[in-house]
């Protein structure tokens, strides 16, 4: 892959959990108000996503048939659900994974989509499913041109299908797409798709004690702390 | 189909092309601009219009397989340049084909759409490509919360498989849905997939002289004349 050049950049696609918005606090929260004192709600936000990437890597190498990110969480809540010694009925089970669909975005992710916005075609690209993603991206208010997910391809990110699934409904080359994530493995995921990468390093991605990806360990052409950064960097 | 009762919608689905943007206005005078008094501009539009249907019937009807809406405007293209004895270069068929993907809004979509998004989930859903409604939407500011395109279902509308695509990726029941368009045809085929249909009549939409769907000859739940008027039926 050659040189970097922001002026051949056409399409942004970005990543949305701990990317764009704050997956962390928003569950945390939601899961405290929902299940009170029965539960450390710190804890349990951050085991509940140790199980994405597992369960969704099953899907991703072949191992079971394309199944929605909701079913999925439902799956890996019973898991949390059983290790904190919780019983929630059906209904609270269901509302707790809702809480996907409705969570904060950072502060810089607003004003800064909206100046990216200004020169590129800006899409969200998540391995959320459409419906979920169309909620979220609309209770936050985010400025995103459309929204597009691994749904759409039938497997999940770092599969090379999605990403090229977004360049083609996209209508351009993989070089003229910038894949905008906070995850090392999405950006390796793109950059083996043949699209750019722009890095935003959120610290607090994961809430307290535990550690995200920081800039010194992730491959990108472009290394940034904000929207805002990423703005100014691609002189929006 | 039961009563229509306006509580039980969540979504809804709005064709663009003459329903939500004025497309023959846009492409007559771009055509205009491009081919200057080569071509009575007016008629050139209206010709070209002419072959969408068919061109699409073939499509769908299984005698090709599925092809980009741009593809389908350079055939037709090609064909009403011949009619009209002009023989354009490469480069100027290419800047005539991409006239579709930037077309004025009408008056009343902007303002309606906005306060139809305050309570329903709002999504374009048109037969051009993915690429190009993502420009379209762009372009005329149009406040949608997601673009759909019958791109995603591998055919073209009135073919129900592109509503249940729709209902399927915003994951609700097809009686969830209002289809919004001003053409029987789209209506006709979103009722026989389980959607409610709202007629919004556009008598300018094909230009002068030529004939467009009128509320007297057209089935639908809801009848109105402009966005804001829809959004006044269902008390947005």
């Amino acid at each position: 892959m050659g040189e970097f050049r922001p002026a051949e950049i056409q399409v942004l696609t970005c990543d949305v959990f701990g990317t764009t918005v704050d997956w962390h606090t928003g569950v945390t929260r939601q899961v405290a108000a929902i299940l009170g004192e029965d539960v450390d709600a710190v804890r349990f936000a951050g085991e509940w996503r140790d199980r994405y990437l597992p369960s969704m890597a099953r899907v991703r190498e072949g191992g079971r048939p394309f199944v929605y990110l909701d079913t999925l969480h439902r799956e890996t809540l019973d898991e949390v659900l059983e290790l904190h010694g919780v019983d929630a009925d059906e209904e609270t089970r269901r509302r707790l994974v809702r809480v996907w669909h409705r969570l904060p975005a950072w502060e810089d992710s607003v004003r800064g989509l909206a100046r990216l916005r200004e020169r590129f075609v800006v899409a969200a690209l998540s391995n959320g499913g459409f419906a979920l993603m169309t909620h979220l991206v609309k209770a936050a208010g985010l400025p995103f041109d459309c929204v597009l997910s691994a749904e759409l391809a039938g497997t999940y990110k770092p599969d090379p299908r999605v990403y090229q699934m977004a360049t083609r409904l996209l209508d351009v080359d993989p070089g003229q797409v910038l894949m905008v994530a906070a995850h090392g493995w999405d950006l390796d995921g793109a950059r083996a798709a043949g699209l750019r990468t722009a890095f935003i390093e959120r610290p607090a991605e994961k809430g307290p004690g535990r550690a995200a990806d920081r800039a010194e360990n992730v491959e990108s052409d472009l290394s940034v702390s904000s929207y805002v950064e990423l703005a100014d960097a691609l002189r929006c």
